[in-house]
């Protein structure tokens, strides 16, 4: 796009605007959207019929058309979604820290949107609205790119909400772009001046791509390879039930288990059980040597299943000796996203907890628990397994950093550099 | 070096085991450490004498030399810096947040260490000490790379903070690791896999070379393009003290001023005595046009010197028409790093504050003030201009990030999937 690098001074310019926006007026122009998006079903509807007619046309899998339906009962989500948005506080402008320096000299920490983020995302154009408000709630400006094959419904969500906004305040102006094409993505990654962070949703590969090409930060996930650890400690019962629901809730996402490890002397109590129950849902298993011997007539687990995000209705098992070793396998094999233990063992919880590195550790529940609508962040912008910024799922907090406001009355550093005053640090928040 | 890639997996390995260390066995460390540099003087001293020697031969510059000096009297500060680091509250370990989801599921939001840091440092051999011990109270691993000038120090050095912690701990193995060369540099570069974040310290060109010839996260700064915006309502007597401050008290750091910006309502006034004080300081001024209305004799100021770091006794000077200007020329022209207003008016603080768009915004008082000791940081491990994970002057509050533990009882999604179960999302802390 010819113009790309005037819009992207023009979005910065408004991202330091957006910044000093009060709450009322972020909070009026997000329910102005959900006014718009209820006006305007008819409107959606058929431009995403459009999408789904040509997507058909050109053969997309069912499972992606699914996610590219945009239908009433998601509108409803949609704007359901807006409002909870609009309860949340401000998640700018709170006051992080305070402290005095010396007589008349305080520094205060306080939150600050991001700036401007560009976000790449799957085919769900509902993933666009949900992007869109959180970054405006969090007052940062965003650049969208969506799948193409619902580029129809992207561009009416995106005029249904700029027209929104703008009829709020004019200020608005230059806090939302739509990227339509792949080239104009490739063209922004070299923009590291005016775009403050990339979050690309997508492949491991793709979140590679990104990091390869540009010098913006990215916030992005790698492979979910989740584990479940049954200790010898383990309530039998709800290792079965957590470990069905967290291999087959739904295959397709990464917070679905992969590997199921198992501590030895639990293990032939266990593994046929666990086996009857995960066969009713037809999942596929490969075992260890050990777990072979119980399981005698399941498939080899090889060195590369402990490496291998399934994404489908197939589980690794190995059995371990203790839960150190169970926790060396998380840490080494696993992508550091989500893991669980089964146990009713005090200290098994404490060194699991303290010792596995991943951005959500779970005890006693499901791995598909690590969600940001499950953790009450409302919609997340993306989900992160950096180990820096914002880890997990990613809702308002990751959406904003911070700034530091020295008042003084004249001070000067040289004053304390020759010893004629000291800082006092008295930290009064 | 050959066994590199063994080396980081070590220290990979390690930084699980070091994030759930206790804050005593943590302060021990520490206190083993400082008693170890003071019993250690003469033979610190002695290599340091060796590398100034060495650096003389070589024709090092002189304000180099003694940045490369490791005296008693700097031993007294590194170990009076780990002292006040002692007394710190452990940054790891925090609650940050704590949701009931539902009866018998709690989330809880806690700080944990970002795990292998890399940290590539000047000159100056007492910034390894500060380095390594900032990482050692934030759990974090640390490869560190000094100046070539100062290997003798910083072997002797490194080698007493290994003895020290070895000495508490047979854990603390491969948690520090010192690197010689330039070479190794940009050998772990390569290994995303192992290293969380490299922190490096040193010219914008040093910083661009890393990000660009690494996938690993980056903490640094670019230029250090600082401002003094004298508003119409300021107290001229503040103005002028700050302003002979924030240009000349150290010109060679990225905190000190380079251009200051002036209200047309006050230029008359305030440009020539201000120019009286700098003069005294033997500070070169450059000046706009209309600048040069007022101060005649000046030179004349370009584009260019309003994007250039002068790290040196020269002061680009604009008058501006109001302080929407001054706000814009700052976000256009300047860094994001420090900035200041100098004015008695609530109005202008409340603009200047919330607009300008950087990590430490000062209100009569001196840009040079920006620093993590003088923010009651203890030492800092380095200043960030990067949006996001940390702003402005890095102490362990930048050293840490955050895991989500999921406490239930068996719960599985599928019973919130099915609308069996609700959530309650109940916010305890």
């Amino acid at each position: 796009m010819e113009n790309l690098e005037k819009i992207l001074i023009d979005m910065k310019k408004a991202s330091c605007k957006l910044a000093a926006f009060d709450v009322n007026t972020k909070n009026n122009a997000l329910k102005k959207i959900a006014e718009n998006l209820n006006n305007s079903r008819e409107s959606i509807i058929k431009e995403n019929l459009s999408d789904i007619e040509q997507a058909e046309k050109d053969g997309l899998a069912s499972p992606l058309l699914k996610r590219l339906k945009l239908d009433n009962n998601k509108i409803d989500i949609l704007i359901k979604g807006i409002n909870d948005l609009i309860s949340f506080e401000d998640p700018v402008n709170k006051i992080l820290g305070k402290t005095e320096l010396d007589d008349d000299l305080i520094l205060t920490k306080v939150s600050v949107p991001i700036g401007v983020i560009g976000v790449i995302f799957e085919s769900r154009p509902d993933a666009l609205v949900q992007i869109s408000t959180l970054c405006l709630k969090s007052g940062n400006c965003v650049i969208l790119k969506g799948g193409k094959e619902a580029l129809r419904t992207n561009r009416i969500l995106t005029k249904i909400i700029i027209d929104s906004i703008l009829s709020i305040s004019k200020d608005f102006d230059n806090t939302i772009f739509l990227l339509e094409t792949r080239e104009d993505v490739n063209e922004i990654l070299k923009y590291d001046k005016y775009i403050n962070l990339i979050i690309p949703r997508g492949s491991n590969e793709f979140v590679q791509y990104i990091k390869k090409h540009s010098l913006i930060p990215v916030l992005g996930h790698a492979d979910g390879i989740c584990h479940v650890y049954v200790d010898k400690f383990a309530d039998i019962d709800k290792a079965i039930k957590v470990t069905v629901d967290a291999k087959t809730q739904y295959v397709a996402v990464c917070n679905a288990t992969e590997t199921l490890l198992v501590h030895k002397d639990i293990a032939e109590k266990f593994l046929p059980l666990v086996k009857e129950a995960l066969d009713k849902k037809n999942v596929r298993l490969k075992g260890c040597p050990k777990t072979k011997k119980i399981l005698k007539d399941i498939e080899n687990a090889t060195e590369e299943d402990w490496k291998t995000e399934y994404l489908d209705y197939i589980l690794s098992i190995k059995i371990i000796d203790d839960i150190d070793e169970a926790i060396d396998h998380i840490n080494f094999y696993g992508s550091s996203h989500t893991d669980s233990i089964i146990t009713e063992n005090q200290d098994s919880i404490k060194k699991f907890t303290s010792l596995v590195d991943s951005s959500s550790v779970m005890v006693n529940a499901s791995t598909r628990f690590a969600d940001g609508f499950v953790y009450g962040m409302g919609a997340e912008v993306g989900i992160s397994t950096n180990k820096i910024h914002a880890r997990g799922p990613v809702g308002l907090d990751g959406l904003v950093i911070y700034k530091f406001i020295l008042q003084g009355n004249g001070h000067i550093l040289d004053d304390y550099a020759k010893g004629i005053k000291k800082f006092k640090h008295r930290k009064i928040l």
